[in-house]
Order: structure tokens, then sequence, then C-alpha cells
């Protein structure tokens, strides 16, 4: 608590040194760093903040509290929108280049998550795509400096990206699989299972097999129907192992790539440069003699 | 819209100039490949469509529409058909051995992409097997010259051909098991449970539980029958690690295998060693200059 | 046919010339191997009659058919379990140790596949255990020589046996973990909800639950239910791929020891030694100087 | 049966013996070790003891029992209370740092493991928590010396540290994503479909979904909740690859981790080389006799 305050006598002794210093500079580090006391305190707060605002929306679609509470839910959604809307002119007003962090990942998701209240006034109900704001809460790991974390994130991200062509192609073989099997199922099925009453339908049921989720709302009657779906499951049971493979080695490619980087510290004497394996005596680039261990 | 004019112009100029060119070598650079403007064109029509009579298909098996639009359906269903059947025997006369083509796999495609509609004014409801014409679309690939896609797609084929002996024996220990886990289910649930009226059906239901799918169109309702059931999805859930396992290492050890075959095959002028990295200048055993590539 | 026709001639001259030879070992070749004609000719008799038994058995099951068919079925049974009975005792007969064949594992399965119609007689049903029959198909690797499947079946076989202690340990914390569950979803549910009337119930959702099976018989109404449900769900999400990567990482070892054993080919001069690595110079067990290659 | 009562006699002995000897000592050495026989014994009456109550537990909350077996059952949870109780008492005065062991993870459990009887006094209900008991059997590794699975269960948990880090941003974006989903099919469904009623409601469809758990109890009944959900379902698809691929990666960097653990450390008196097999007698670069171990 003590901190807080601590933490709002320098806002207040910062406001004051505006005058002088580059007020934009400022609401820069404010808004957009973490190193501050200041900066840190403007992000932990606006964390809550979005947090908060995403339970009301979520809470807001419930139907068993009184009437009354609506009422206090629609206030606090217009009090929520307010704050987020002020800060992202502050954010447009801070940045050298305003365009430039529109366009950015989190500029678009910062103005998104503002933009289905003010629709909610013309189009009833769109206010509820407000829980975008939840995609805000990306900026924890840079608040936090949970670097490992980040890291730990960018490392999925570049095994899914190396894997990319892999992955679109299954689910390219996956698409064309699920059409062919939904119209043999259409097929068998369809005259006398509402379930399979058209090729869409029975699409929508191949895929809800393939995928192992199985909800159960449309299944089989006929004996042929199931004994093509037991078939279909089998398949499938091959099929699921091909994209865990996939991923898995892109992680265990990642892994090694990463340790050979680490591999060998040495650097020539001569050329400086580094990434010698450990059985060199010469320097690969230079053919200087390097160090012995 | 312009470019497409000029195609034009090139296919009318090509039309023309077929008198003192082969016809068949043009149709065939047309049709059977996508180099040149004009045989781009053409697959880039064609892929449209496949994907138009396609959807075509699908939405005909929908009853949602009033009665006049299922006629439109027909006809275009027909109109499809038509363009399809010329374009087959324009492919059959175009390409140099006719018996070669109708009898590889998209020669195969082709013909069952067209034959549906025919077999259809015997066979009621027989033409929506023409949704196998989405296998067509397996073009796309070679049209657009996605060969990065190409290659991730051989090197699924290849991973899943190389586990092709372990995914079989690993699936004919799972028919075994669905077959006597199936029959115990039906002597300890048949007697009361609707589901386990008969062993084929406890045999889809074994199925179902052991891929994970899980429809709960049949459910064990005994309290011994639970117990199997817990059992065999606590099976399954060891069980399931064996594809994944298997394709996984296929994975890693084709990457493994390509990253081998990009080894730099350099050997020393002075001591003769290889194993040299793509960017070395020097041999580091000797630090001999190596040749410059 | 013919082949057929002239293995039946092997077989009755065989029969002439077990005077003079050994009737038993004549036997056993014809039993118990599949290297002569006769003894294949005699495997796959054996095979096909393996898979209509099995056949007649499932479709005995099903109530579909008039009543005069389950006669038909019930002599079929009766005559395949009166010819493996026979052909169990030649088995007896023509091996130099039946006890050890008897307790070996075909020779359990070969014995429990004509029990059942024995035991029928005084316990109505029991009868569809003959289904244990279809293990007896096993025996199609060896019959057609599917070496190669074989072998397959050996790597799959060494790697789960290598990752049993890591299986066994994880399962054993899942049974934990599944009871725990049952026993909060029970306090949470049990009170309003039929499907969570008792632990043991409870237990059984959590199980088919936390491995993605999800039949949907037993689901959780209340707010807190679904709240620790999807916890339980993310739960499993997390910790499906342990089981995987255990497998996964055994059958790369798997891979890479085996590719180590092939690595080096070189034997000392010396002391004849193998398995040197490939930058060794000296024997290691030895220490005298290799081949140069 | 004659092995427990010389053990009982030896238990006698010792009893006697307690007034020369440290009485805390000796209570240590049989409560809390399993290397003596009375130690053991006590191990294994203890592990039954805990089995037989959480069975009991269990079937207390069958209801299919005649009323007079619940009285039975609750003197039985009342006996193994009180004697778990004692056992608790008799640990805190044999060890010689109580606090240490009472804030240990076995500590918490055994106090745990008794409560909830002493609650139910207050509160009706909470003795159903007893089955929290069954985490007293992860005794049993220690108690029969499973090395070998106490060593899997390291090998598994230090895999899963590992990763936690992987496994953690995964789940976070998994839990945006399923917010996100949630929220768009209320938007979609919410109207006209019961099971969608709120965007909570929805959010544990979204998990049970991508999860591949597929209930079945909510399900989309329109066109475009259906085509969404599929779209779910195949991303989905590639999405569970994910914790798969991270944990199987770090079990294989685990296996070849432990690999390098075991290489050998002797490094060649003549030369200095290392990186020599642990069966090598001979420096295999310079053929020098290398040290006995």
């Amino acid at each position: 608590m003590s901190l807080n305050f601590i933490s709002f006598l320098n806002l207040s002794k910062n406001l004051g040194a505006m005058a002088s210093q580059s007020r934009r500079d400022l609401l820069h580090e404010i808004i957009f760093e973490a190193d501050t006391p200041t900066g840190k305190l403007f992000d932990v707060v606006l964390l809550l903040l979005i947090i908060l605002s995403v339970f009301v929306v979520m809470l807001e679609s419930v139907n068993n509290f009184p009437l009354k509470v609506y009422d206090y839910f629609h206030v606090l959604e217009w009090a929520f929108t307010i704050i987020f809307t002020i800060e992202y002119i502050l954010r447009l007003y801070a940045v050298r280049k305003p365009m430039k962090y529109a366009l950015s990942f989190f500029g678009v998701i910062d103005l998104l998550a503002i933009l289905p209240t003010y629709i909610s006034l013309f189009l009833a109900g769109s206010h509820y795509l407000l829980i975008i704001r939840a995609l805000r809460l990306l900026r924890v790991f840079r608040v936090f400096k949970l670097g490992q974390y980040l890291n730990a994130g960018n490392v999925i991200m570049a095994s899914l990206k190396a894997s990319r062509s892999k992955i679109s192609v299954f689910l390219f073989f996956i698409l064309l699989s699920v059409m062919i099997i939904g119209a043999l199922m259409y097929l068998v099925e369809g005259g006398t299972n509402e379930g399979f009453s058209s090729i869409p339908k029975s699409i929508y049921w191949a895929i809800v097999t393939l995928t192992t989720v199985g909800f159960g709302d449309i299944t089989p009657q006929t004996g042929l129907g199931q004994f093509l779906s037991a078939a279909v499951m089998i398949l499938g049971y091959a099929v699921i192992a091909v994209p865990t493979g996939i991923v898995s080695a892109e992680f265990i490619r990642g892994d090694s790539g990463h340790k050979m980087l680490q591999n060998n510290t040495q650097s020539c004497r001569y050329c400086g440069k580094e990434g010698h394996d450990d059985d060199a005596t010469y320097c690969k680039y230079c053919g200087e003699k390097l160090d012995a261990d």
C-alpha cells in the first residue's frame, strides 16, 4: 500500500516535472515501458482493469443475477471502455510514429478492445466481443519481465512456423478426406438417420470423429455406417500421430540446433570468429592455430 | 482482368498457330502444364470450376432451399460434368500415351469425377459421389508451384511409408484387442444394455472407446462394465502413444537423414579429412586452405 | 487349385511314407512348420478356419437372422471346436515336450480357443469367449514369413518394455489422481446429479474425462462442477503428452541404438573385436593399430 | 503367517529392549524405515490399512447396500482414523524435528488423511475427502525398494519441470483462445441453443472441444455454429501436437543428457585425450594403455 502511495507521489512529482521535460517522452515511459516504478504501476493497474473488465463481460452473459445487477454491469462496462479509450488516445499521442503503433499487433488489439462497446449502441449483443480484451493480457510477459516464458513462447512459435508447410499439407489432406468420408456417410446413413441429413452435416460429423472429439450428437445407426465409422476412427488413430510427429521432430531439431550454437565458445586469436567445432585445431576461417582448450 | 484478356488473346493466337504447330503438343502444354500464361489460366479456371462443382454437390444435399433451386443445381451439375468430360477427352487426345494417363492416379480421379453423374441416370443418389472431384484439387500444388508444400507432403508420405510395417502390426494388435474387448463387454453388458446387443456392436463400441473418440451413443451401465471400460481407456492411454511414437521417431530420423545429405562433401587437399562446415575456408584439422567451392 | 491338389498328393505320399519315417517328426513338420508345401497348406487352411470360426461366433450374437440360421451356427461352432480339438491333441502328440508346448503362449491360446464350447454345455453364453480364437491369427506372421512385420512387432514390444517402469509410475499417478478428482466431483455434483451418485461412478467419469474419451453419459451440471471439469481437462491436455513422450523417446533411442550397432564394422586384426568408434586409430581393447580405412 | 509371528516376537523383544535403548530411535526405525523386518511389517500393514480404508470410503458413497452395512462402514472409518491418528502422533514423537516432518509432503498428507473424519462431526459429507489417504500409497515405492520406479518417476518429473515454462505459455494461449472461441460461440448459438446460454458455459464447451474430450452435453445446432466448431476442432488437431512435442523433446533430451553423464571421464596418460568408452583398455587415439578404472 505504502509503495503504491510512494509511486503515486512519484507520479505527482513527475507530472510537475513535465513542464521542463518532454511530456510525450515521459508519457511514453509510463505507458509503454515497465522499467520505472510509475511505468510498472501503470501496467499492473492496467492488467487488473483488463481482468476485471473481461470478468464483467463474462458475468453479463449469465442470466442468474437480479435485474439491477445488469445495470451495474452496464455502467462498469462503459467506465472500462472510456478508461481504455483515453489510454488508447494517450498511446497514440505518446508514441513517435502513431500509425506504426496503430497498425502493430497490440495497437490493433487495443482498438478492437474498445470498439465493441460503441458498436453495441447500434448493434445489440456485439459488446460481448469485448472479450477480445483478454488478448491485451499478453502484455503480462513484458510487464513482469517473464523472459523465460517469452523465450518459451518464441520456441513454440518457431517450431510451429518451421512445421507450417507440413501442417498445412496435412490439414489439406484431412479436409479432402473428411469431404469424401462425409459424402460416403451421407449416402449410407442419410436416408434413415436424422443426423446425416446433408453432406455438410456429414462432413461436420467426419471432422468430429477424425479429431477424436466425438460429441455423439450425430452417430451412425446402420451396421454399414458403424463399420465405416470404425474404419474412419482406426484411420484417425494412425493419422493423429502425424501432426504430433511433425511438431515433435521440430521441437527436437530446435533443441539440438540451440545446443549446437552453445557448443563451443572458442574464438580465434587472429580473426576473432567463433563457431568452431569441438575437435578443431585450426581456425576454419583464417587457418590460425586455435588455443589448446 | 487485363491479364486474363491478354491470356485470352494468346489463346486465340495460339489456336491460329495450331495449323503449323503440332496441335496435340500445344494442347498438352495448355492442359497438362502450368508454365505458360495460357496453361496457368486453364488450370486456375479448372480449379475454380472444381471448387464450384463440389460446392454445388454439397448444397444439393441440403434440404433447406426452395424447390426451384434444386433445378438450377441439377443444370449446373450436368454443365460441370459435360465440361469435365470434354476436358477428360482432350487430355486423352493430347497425351502421347493415353493408357498411361488413364491408369495414373490423376487419370483415375479425373474419370471418377465424371462417372457418378452418368451413373445417377440409372442409380438415384449416386451423383453425391461427385464429391470425389475434391481430389482433383491436389493439382493445386503443381499449378501454383508450391514446391515447399509438395516437398512437405513427400516428407510426410516418406515417414508414413517408413513406419508402415510398424503401424500395420500395431493396427493388427488393436483389431485383435477390440475383438476380445468387444466379446467381453457383450458378455457383461449384453443382457441388460441395448447398446451391447451383439458382438459386432460391442466391437464398434470398443473401437470408439480405444481411439478416445467416445461418442457416448453406447455406454456401459453396470458397475462391472464401467470398471472394464475404465481399464480399456487407461490401456488406450498408453496405447495411443505407440503410433505417435512410431511416426515421431520416423520424422526425426527423416530430419537427421536430410541434414546428413546437406553435409559438406569437401575434403582437404592436404590431409584429406572431411566433415567441414559449409562456411569453412581452411581445413580444421591441418590448417590448409580449402578449395573454393 | 492344381497346387493344392499336388499338395494333397504329397500329403498322401507322406502318409504312406510314415511307416518308415518317424511319424511324429513328420506331423511336427506339417503342423508346427510352414516350410514345406504340406506344412504351408495346413497353416493356410487353419488360418481360414479360424477366421470363419470367429465370424460365426460374432454373427451368432446378432439377433437379426431367422431362427433356423442359429441352428447352422451351432453345428458349425461344434464342427470348428472338434477340428481344433483334434488339432490340439495332434500338436501335443507331435511335439517332443508336450508340457512345454501346452504352457507356451500359443499352447495356452490353442487350449482357450476350444474350451468355451465345452464349458457352454454347463454355462450358457460362455461360448462367446471363443472369440479368443482370433489370437491364433498371430501365427499369420510366421506362416507367411512376414519377417519385416515380426521385426516391427519386436521393436514395438521392446520400446514398450523399455518404457514399462515409466508407464507404470505414470499410470499409478493417474490412478491416484482420478480417485481424488472423483471424490471431489462426488462432493460437488453428487447431491444434484444422477451421474455422480457414488465415488466409484465419479472415478469412472474422471477416467473417461482424463483420457479424453468423453462419452458424455455423465456430465457436470453445476457451475462449480463444470469449472472443475475444465481444470481436469486442461490438466489432462498436458498429461496426455507424458506417455507419448515416454514412448517416442524410447522409439527414437531404439532407432539410434540400432544405428550405433551398424555404425562401424571394423574389426581388430589382432584381437578381432568390433565396436570401434569411427575416429578410432587404435583398437581400444588391445592397443593394436587398426586398418586405416 | 509364521514370519509375521516371528516379527511379532521380534516386536515384543524390541519393546522389552526399549528400556536400555533409545525408545524414540527404535520407533523411528520401525515407523519411518523399512530396512528391518519389524519396520517392513509395520509399513506393509500400514499400506494394507490405507487400501482398506480407501475402499471403505468409496463403498460408503454407494447407495446399493442395506442400511445396516453403513453402520459397519461408519465404525470402520472411525477405527481407521483412530489408528492413523495414533500413528501420526507416534511419527511426531519419534522424529527428531517434528515440525520438519509435519511440514514435509508426507507429513501434510498424513495429517490431511485423518482430519476429514473429525471435520465430518461438524460438516456432513466432508469425510469423503478421506480418499486423499490414497496419496499415502506413494510410500509403496520406498517400502518395497522399487528404486527403478522411483527413478522413472524422477525422470518424468524432471522432464515436466524442464518443460514447465513452455507448457505454461501454451496453457496461457489456450486459455485466451477458449475465452474468445467461447464468446464467439455464445454470439452465434446463444440465442437458440440452451447449451450456450452464457459465455462461461460456452468457454466450458470450448475447453471440452479443444481438448478433444467432446462430452456432447453441449453441441452446436446452427450451421454457422457447426462450421465454427469444425474449425476449432481442426485447429485443436494441430494444437494438441504442441504439448506432446514439448514433452517428447524433453524426454529425448533427458535421455541423451543421461547418456552423456554416464560417459567415461578417463583421459589418456600419454596423449591426454578423453571420450573413451567404458570398456576401453587402450587409448583409441594413441594406443597407450589406459589406467585401470
